[in-house]
C-alpha cells in the first residue's frame, strides 16, 4: 500500500480507519486494484514511473461525511484530491497532481436537490452528471434544456469549476458563468455558502449570484481552496425553434471580415447558437481529394487555392451560424445575417437544418447520425442532449485501425479575429515544423467558438503506450505553451501534468498572481491538504521543490 | 485637523508629507474645507456627530502613485478609503465607513486606455465616468453603446465593483458580470492583473475572463482587499432597431402568470431589453384620480379594484417589454410575446415606441422629455445614453415644494415570481404599518427588473436635515433589513451606515462567510488599512468593537 508523502504509515492507517468510520468501510478504497482505477485513463505519463497515482480513495455520501473526511485529513496532514466524476479526459481525469494523495471521490453525492421549471434553475451535488440531469428532466417532462459539454458524461459541478463549455445559447455556454450559488467544505471542515445562500432561509440562492460583500465563488474554480459540495445552475427553457445557415466566402483574406461580422452578430445576440468556422479543406475533403492534397503538399499559393475552391464550388472559408427562438424571428435573424455577410464580395449562402421543439425520436436519430458521420450542421449538444457520440470519432475502424490511447488537450485562447487565426496558423505551423509534428493542412486550422469575444484552439496530442513517445510529447507540449505565451496566448485549462508550466506563463509583475494565490492558500488551507499543486498552487512546504 | 484613529499626529504628518512627495502637494487635501467635500451628500447621519468624515484626501494620477500612497499608508497604518468618483448617492457616496480614514480619490485617473470597436470592449481607469466614455465614443463615431446606470455620472469601475446595473441587453445590465479583466494595487503596494492580464503581452485581456487557475476578480467587488486601478468591460454594438410593447392583464392574480411568461421570454432571450412592470395606480394616476384614492383609502376589495381598472379601460397590472435587434426579427419577437401573454384571459396589447439607430437629435429630445414627464416607455439609458434627467424627479417644483435632502436605498432581492411580489407587498405594508411609515398604495409596489432571474425592490428613504428624524430612519431601515432577512430576502447593496447590519443577515453556519472574508482580510491586508468596515469586514484590531 502506498502512503501519502510526509505521512507515517501509522498515521495513514489511523486516518483510513477514521475515514471508514465516517463513510463506511466499503467506501474507503486502498487496494492497488481499486486505487488503480483513479489513474488518468488518458495520462501523458502512461507507462512512466512518474504517472500520478492515488494512495487511496474515499467516497462520502453526504456533506457531513465530506466534513468528517476533510477534518481527519487536516489532522493527519493527508493530501486529498477531490473529484466529481473524474471524466475530464484530456485534462487529467481522476488522478491527483500529487502522487500519494487520497482521492475524495464525490460520485455518490448525486442528488438533484432542487429544480425549478419556472426559474429555469437547478441545485445539484458534485456527482450529478449531465446524463443524470437530462434523464431527470425528461422523466418529468420539464421544458428545460441543459447546456452540455461533448462528451456529456461528466459532472455539472466538475465541468463548471474546470471552466468548461457547451453548445446552446451564449448565456449558458460558459458553465462557470451560468452558475448561481455554491456550497463549499473548507480545508478545516467548515461549511460555507456563497451568494444568497449565506442568508439562512434564502429564497433566491439560484436567482441572484452575488449576495452582499465580496463575491468569492471564482476562488473555488480551477483551484484548491475547498471542496464544492453544492452548486446552482441556470438552465435554458426549451425554445420555440432552431435554424442553421452557412455562409461561404471565396478569398483567403475574407476570413477577417467574416469573423468581424460574426462577432457583431454574436455580440448583439442576433446569432445565439454556437457558430462553426469551416474551410475548403474541411469536412473530410482533404482525405477524399487527391488533387487538393497535392496542392497543399507542394505549398500552392493562396491564389491557386482560391482558384481550386472556386472551381470546386465552395468557399475558401465558411461559417455555419445557428439561431434559437420564435420561428419567424430566427428566420428574420438569418435574413439579417445574410445581409451583413453580403458585405463580403462573392459571399454565398446555404440554408441549413431547421427544427421545432420538442424533437421527435426520429429527429434525434437523424441528428445523431449527422453528428457521427460529420454530414450534419448540428449535433446533439446543440439541443442540450448529452451524448458519447464524439468518442466514435477516435474509435477503431477501417480507416482508423490503430486508434491512439487517448489525448491531452492543448487549448490556448487567442483573440477573436481573422488576423489572429492567420497568425496562430503561421506560429503553430512553424512550431510544428521545428518540433517535428505532423501538419495536416497548414493555414487551415480553425478555432473553437464556445464563447463570445474569444477563440480557443483545441489540439489533441495523442497518448502513446510508449513512455518515451509520451516523454517527447510532454516536451513538445511544454514548448508550445511557451511559444503561445510569447505571442500573448494563454491556456484556458490544462491537465495536471502541465499546470505548473501553464501557471508559470501567467507571470505579470514577477508572478504577482501566483504569489497572491499562494497567500490565499496559506490562509485558507495552512496545512496544504487540498489538491496540492492544482494550477501551480502548492502548499508552503512543497513550494519550489 | 482630524487624525486617523490609532495614528499619532506626528506619524500622520509624516505620512501626509510622503503623500505629497508621491502625488504633488496640490493633490493632498487636509483642510476642513476640502475634506468636507468628501462627506456623503445623502448621509443618513446628516447633522449627527456620527456622520462619517475623512481626515484627508489624496488624489493620485498614476498607478505608481497609487502604489506609493498605499505603501506609505501601510507603513504608518493609516486607514485609506478608495473611491472612483464617489457618485453612488443613496449607497454612501464618497464618505468612508470609518471616520478619520484618508480618502484615496481616483478621479484624476480618468484615462480610456484602450477601446476596440471590433471586439466591443474597453479598458478604463477608475476615474472614467459613463459620460466620459459616452463622449469619447461619440467623438470618434464608434458604433458602440455603453450600458449606463441612471443617473449616469458615476464611474464604470465604481459602479461595477458596487454590483450596479443598467438598462440595455441583459448580458450588459449586470456591470460586474460584463467586466473582463482587472488590475489591482494590493494593500502592500504590489500590483496584480487578473484573467488573461496576468500573461505578459496578453492579446485577450478584454476577451476572456478567467485566465488559468482560480478566478479572483469577485474578491475585489463590494470589499476591501485592494484598490482597482484598471478594469475591462464588454460594450454593446449598436443594434439595428428597437421596439417596445405593453401587455395589460385584468385581474390581481394575473400577476403570477404575467411574471412567469415574462421570465420565459427573458430567459430564452426573446425579450432582451429591461422590462417594466406597471399597475392600475401607476403613471401618476393615484395622484390624479380622487376616486381611486378613495377606494384605496377605504381598503377596497380586490374585486372592486379589478372593476375600477376594467371601467377605466386599463389593466390591473401591465408589463412593458423591450426588444433590440434587426427590425423584422424584433417585430416577430413582439408578435411571439403577444401570443405567449395571450394565455392570460383578457390580456390586451398596446404597441409602443420603435426606433432605428442611430437616433436623431430630435428623437433624443423626445425620449428625454418622455423620461422627464413619465409619459415615455423609454428613457435615455435604454439607448446607452447617460443622463441626469432622473434628478428632476425629486427636484423642487410646484408639486414638490419641499424636496428631501436626498435618500438612502433599501434594496432587497426577492424571487422572480408574482407570488413573491404579492408577499413582499404584504410584508412591507405590514412592517410599514408597525413602523409608522406612509404607504401610498398598499399592494401595488413593484420591483425593478435589472437582472434576469431575480427581482429587486428599491425603496428610497428620505434624508432629513433633522438628525433626530435621520436617527429614526436608521432604526426603521435596520428593522426592515431584519424583516426582509426573516423572509429570505437579502440586500444586494447598501450604504456604509448599514453594511454591518446587512452583513449580519448573511449568517449561514455561524457567519461562515464573514469569518472566511475576515480570514482573507487578515491574509491580504494584515494591517487592515484598506476601507476598514466595508461590507462588515473589519481589520482584526477593530473586530467586535
Amino acid at each position: 500500500m502506498a502512503v501519502p508523502p510526509g505521512v507515517s504509515e501509522r498515521d495513514f492507517d489511523r486516518a483510513l480507519r477514521e475515514f471508514e468510520n465516517a463513510v463506511g468501510e466499503q467506501w474507503v478504497f486502498a487496494s492497488d486494484e481499486d486505487v488503480d482505477l483513479y489513474r488518468d485513463a488518458y495520462s501523458i505519463y502512461k507507462g512512466d514511473p512518474e504517472d500520478r497515482t492515488a494512495a487511496a480513495a474515499v467516497a462520502p455520501y453526504t456533506v457531513e461525511e465530506v466534513q468528517a473526511v476533510v477534518r481527519t485529513a487536516n489532522r493527519y496532514r493527508i493530501p486529498i484530491y477531490p473529484i466529481s466524476t473524474g471524466k475530464n479526459l484530456g485534462y487529467g481525469g481522476s488522478a491527483p497532481n500529487l502522487s500519494g494523495s487520497v482521492v475524495l471521490d464525490l460520485k455518490r453525492m448525486n442528488r438533484i436537490l432542487e429544480i425549478s421549471e419556472r426559474n429555469a434553475s437547478v441545485l445539484v451535488e458534485p456527482g450529478v452528471s449531465y446524463f443524470d440531469l437530462y434523464r431527470y428532466i425528461q422523466e418529468r417532462g420539464l421544458k428545460l434544456w441543459v447546456d452540455v459539454p461533448d462528451p456529456g458524461w461528466g459532472s455539472l459541478i466538475g465541468n463548471a469549476v474546470d471552466h468548461g463549455g457547451g453548445y446552446t445559447q451564449p448565456q449558458f455556454r460558459n458553465h462557470f458563468d451560468a452558475h448561481c450559488g455554491m456550497e463549499i467544505v473548507l480545508p478545516d471542515g467548515d461549511l460555507l455558502r456563497t451568494g444568497m445562500g449565506a442568508l439562512p432561509g434564502s429564497e433566491s440562492w439560484q436567482q441572484y449570484k452575488f449576495g452582499a460583500g465580496p463575491w468569492i465563488d471564482g476562488l473555488f474554480s480551477q483551484s484548491n481552496y475547498g471542496v464544492v459540495t453544492k452548486m446552482g445552475f441556470w438552465l435554458m427553457p426549451e425554445p420555440d425553434a432552431y435554424l442553421t445557415g452557412t455562409v461561404h466566402v471565396p478569398k483567403h483574406d475574407d476570413l477577417i471580415p467574416l469573423v468581424d461580422i460574426l462577432n457583431f452578430l454574436e455580440n448583439t445576440g442576433v446569432v445565439n447558437g454556437m457558430p462553426r468556422l469551416g474551410s475548403m479543406v474541411g469536412g473530410g475533403r482533404l482525405q477524399s481529394e487527391p488533387e487538393l492534397q497535392a496542392l497543399l503538399a507542394r505549398g500552392a499559393s493562396t491564389a491557386e487555392l482560391e482558384e481550386y475552391a472556386a472551381v470546386a464550388g465552395r468557399g475558401y472559408w465558411s461559417c455555419t451560424v445557428k439561431f434559437y427562438g420564435p420561428e419567424k424571428a430566427i428566420a428574420a435573424n438569418w435574413e439579417y445575417a445574410r445581409e451583413k455577410f453580403s458585405a463580403i464580395p462573392g459571399a454565398t449562402f446555404v440554408d441549413g437544418e431547421s427544427y421545432r421543439f420538442p424533437l421527435t425520436a426520429e429527429q434525434i436519430e437523424d441528428i445523431t447520425r449527422g453528428q457521427a458521420d460529420g454530414t450534419g450542421d448540428s449535433a446533439l449538444p446543440d439541443f442540450g442532449v448529452p451524448s458519447l457520440v464524439t468518442f466514435s470519432a477516435g474509435a477503431r475502424s477501417e480507416t482508423n485501425p490503430n486508434p491512439s490511447s487517448g489525448h491531452v488537450w492543448f487549448s490556448p485562447i487567442i483573440p477573436r479575429s481573422g488576423e489572429a487565426i492567420i497568425e496562430a496558423n503561421r506560429v503553430f505551423a512553424e512550431a510544428a515544423g521545428e518540433l517535428g509534428l505532423p501538419v495536416a493542412a497548414a493555414g487551415f486550422s480553425l478555432p473553437a467558438t464556445y464563447w463570445n469575444r474569444s477563440f480557443m484552439y483545441l489540439y489533441g496530442f495523442p497518448i502513446s503506450e510508449d513512455p518515451e513517445a509520451n516523454r517527447r510529447t510532454r516536451e513538445v507540449f511544454e514548448r508550445l505553451v511557451r511559444i503561445a505565451a510569447e505571442h500573448g496566448w494563454g491556456e484556458y485549462r490544462t491537465a495536471p501534468a502541465f499546470q505548473d508550466t501553464v501557471a508559470d506563463t501567467y507571470s505579470f509583475n514577477d508572478h504577482a498572481l501566483r504569489r497572491f494565490n499562494e497567500r490565499l492558500k496559506d490562509a485558507i488551507d495552512p496545512n496544504g491538504i487540498v489538491a496540492a499543486g492544482r494550477y501551480g498552487i502548492w502548499p508552503r512546504h512543497m513550494r519550489g521543490a
